[in-house]
């Protein structure tokens, strides 16, 4: 069938379960074909909408096309293009971001829609209804379970190179479930193919193109430094006993994470080590190149055209070494807390008595989303969350007084990182978290601020556990809104 | 041993790991004695303080004498004593919050200290270091392991009613931890007593005073509201086939939960329920009264005289109804999930975009702590926050635009509950959250406060997703701070 075909068979306000995680594995032609459906639609004056659920984020040619065509009335739970997030800053496109983790339970236990159909990009499918995805697990499973009418993807990019990467395990639900039977990284708990009813797939198109994904580009010397001080760090905890050895790491997405896996890739002391993650992103090539990747376990691989090709090259080699996962597994708390995972997550904004926003502008305009640094911050053995100290030329400082969104309170951030320095704020009282943060993560043009703001605080807060004078707390934020910076 | 004699066992800036968890099991005679030990020092002009760490709160005997006598330099993790509070909120001592569940975890991983001298209240110990605990299981094994120094109050007032009600067991450590083989309510795997070496132990005092724990009062016609929307919804969405029968409740502390299971226990529709919960409170003796008590698994057991002589009555039975855990386990993300948990908590302050506060007055004075609140909210199958719509004879709004102090962000809010009605946020966006709350929750005095708050914010802010108009965002607050009422 062509892409057109089947964008024939979606219905309005239908919900739709996409596949896809952070710009893996997710349906290119159809949701074009959707929107190009949907624009002719509006044109002779027809109403056309519908919800998307998927696991993440997905490419320009589903989220950037189906939002420029005003088609989406509702999405969940994650998105990072930049038509959509303009749709839903204006107000025109309902968004509500979740957890990665808990997206598909909270379909399969009721708390929100299931989709009636699911758009699901797969490496092959057979006559009798198995089907192997491509290059994310994402939800993929929950939605292709409870959706009665499934339209696949067949994507030959990839070739026969992610079949039998998957472990299509989903956990049972209660009152029923059982312990997830995941001790390692590279631990299978199902079968790598999903099993569906045959009947219930009304089309099937071929495609050909590739994951719209960037070509690894060397770190930034901030970013870099930001690495350094947390290997550093980590390699100090060792020394001390607090670390056992071979505890896996969790890295989120973006030039930071990028660089702490290269970093870790080219200091000569680091161990061979195992990822426990959302997104297997190319740096983690690099780990392999320097022979320093004991496994890697994931719901998405992230590869460029190049990166794509290294991974057929070494297919029968990376099939051992690589694992993906359905995203309520990659990020349940269950297996992370057992696991032990060392977490790496970016930070948008954090404030000196240690909360965090991984998501909203001025606490008012949504970036991304909360992902799955939540899943992993608050079940990990030890956790970073890592910013340059400042943004925009320097105009924003990343630390301020109060966060102007909070995505993880100060009861799970542990370690916080800029290129400045790092602070460990485990087992510290609010007023300490505040001095260690200012004086070892903000940037020196911003810690008078920091400080005048905690002194007065001091001294005119009711209660001087945490010392916020309400009147100033995002006195910061409002200069940059009425001014364009935050500097004084 | 007597206690004076215990007391001087302990030195200057011990770190103290207490048993104890809200009022249940917590040592009486050694810390009062510590705390008069501490008064004489420092009239002498000697430095005398330590670090306590526990359970959650203890009584008025340890938390309240030690910090009456200045003599706690740094608290963990939860506490609810007048005077201790006062001092935290006056800025004298260092007080640290976090998550129940997890404290004793921070604790064998080495985030922190480790205490180097375990207080542990018990029910009896044997000469070869066999110890069965009180009425709360606390993180009493993990500081027992852990601590070289081992003092006990052995108390009779329970005589050997709680003699193995108790399960000690706690999860592996990762790189080595296994699944938590916990599939139900009552399911056991651990032994009954902790086996310490008997050379540790310093000093056995006995004790015959019951925990300070007021009798169970009937609920006020607040709760009594709030307690009925709740089961109504529930009765709701199980018609609708969105939850399982026999799903487990956890309830929080206070009137509001107590009136939850009292209204349980005399709904004639409520079937036989359990509860896998975090303080086994009296309320739950009207569900056994009602005959509709399956089993109770906590890590504390609060009991008045009177419903402790009931206990002792029923002895028999009762070991077969109820279980005592390590808090580590009874709040563990891995079974509170994989039990599929209907949790309730009360609520300080929520805001109109679901963010809940739960433990600082105007974002600065700790009341209490976020207790296990978060442990049973991030983890749960179904989850309400509840709380009176207003606070302090009507001058405060418990709904405002912005929560002064976030606990627990939206992304884990899904039912509020007040009086006035029920918001289901669950799959809303912001401004849908908003309006929902607003309408169902808010006091009808301060509804024209927060829509004028939510319209203009929506008309001034940057973007529309999360609309918060951040020089506003305080200002109900900054009004109760300065005039003493909310109100306009």
């Amino acid at each position: 069938m062509t892409a057109e075909e089947a964008a024939e068979l979606v219905e309005n306000e239908e919900v739709i379960g996409v596949s896809g995680f952070t710009l893996a594995g997710y349906p290119k032609a159809v949701p074009t074909a959707l929107a190009k459906r949907a624009e002719r639609l509006h044109a002779k004056g027809e109403e056309f909408q519908v919800t998307l659920f998927s696991g993440a984020s997905t490419g320009d040619e589903c989220d950037g096309a189906l939002a420029r065509a005003k088609a989406i009335k509702w999405r969940m739970p994650y998105q990072s293009n930049k038509d959509l997030r303009k749709s839903i800053n204006e107000g025109s496109t309902s968004y509500t971001d979740a957890h990665l983790g808990i997206m598909g339970y909270l379909v399969r236990t009721h708390a929100i829609p299931a989709p009636t159909l699911a758009i699901i990009e797969v490496s092959e499918v057979s006559d009798d209804g198995k089907i192997w995805l491509s290059s994310s697990g994402g939800n993929s499973k929950t939605y292709l379970t409870l959706a009665k009418k499934i339209i696949l993807e067949v994507n030959s990019v990839y070739g026969d190179s992610l079949i039998g990467i998957h472990d299509s395990f989903l956990p049972e639900l209660p009152p029923f479930a059982k312990p997830i039977p995941i001790q390692g990284v590279l631990d299978r708990a199902g079968d790598d193919f999903i099993q569906v009813d045959p009947k219930k797939i009304i089309a099937v198109v071929r495609t050909d193109k590739g994951d719209s994904i960037r070509p690894f580009t060397e770190p930034d010397d901030v970013s870099k430094t930001i690495a350094g001080h947390i290997l550093e760090f980590l390699e100090f905890e060792r020394k001390k006993g607090r670390i056992p050895d071979s505890l896996p790491y969790q890295s989120g997405v973006g030039n930071v994470a990028n660089a702490v896996l290269t970093a870790m890739a080219r200091d000569p002391k680091q161990k061979p080590a195992s990822l426990f993650t959302e997104v297997i992103q190319e740096a983690v090539f690099e780990l392999i190149r320097a022979d320093k990747l004991i496994g890697a376990s994931g719901t998405a691989l992230t590869c460029s055209s190049e990166a794509r090709q290294f991974f057929k090259a070494n297919t029968a080699e990376f099939k051992k070494k690589f694992i993906l996962r359905q995203q309520e597994v990659s990020n349940h708390p269950e297996v992370i807390r057992r696991l032990g995972v060392i977490s790496m997550n970016t930070a948008l904004e954090c404030d000196i008595y240690g909360n965090v926003n991984s998501s909203h502008v001025s606490g008012t305009a949504i970036m991304n989303g909360i992902g799955g640094s939540a899943d992993f911050a608050r079940n990990c053995y030890l956790g970073f969350f890592m910013t340059p100290s400042t943004a925009k030329d320097g105009t924003i400082s990343s630390i301020t007084p109060l966060v102007s969104h909070v995505d993880h309170t100060d009861h799970e951030t542990m370690v916080f990182v800029t290129e400045q320095g790092l602070a460990d704020l485990r087992g510290l009282d609010p007023v300490s978290r505040a001095k260690s943060i200012i004086d070892h993560c903000a940037h020196p043009k911003f810690r008078q601020q920091l400080n005048d703001f905690l002194n007065y605080s001091l001294s005119s807060s009711k209660g001087k556990h945490i010392p916020i004078a309400l009147d100033r707390a995002f006195n910061m934020h409002l200069r940059f809104l009425s001014t364009g910076t935050m500097n004084l």
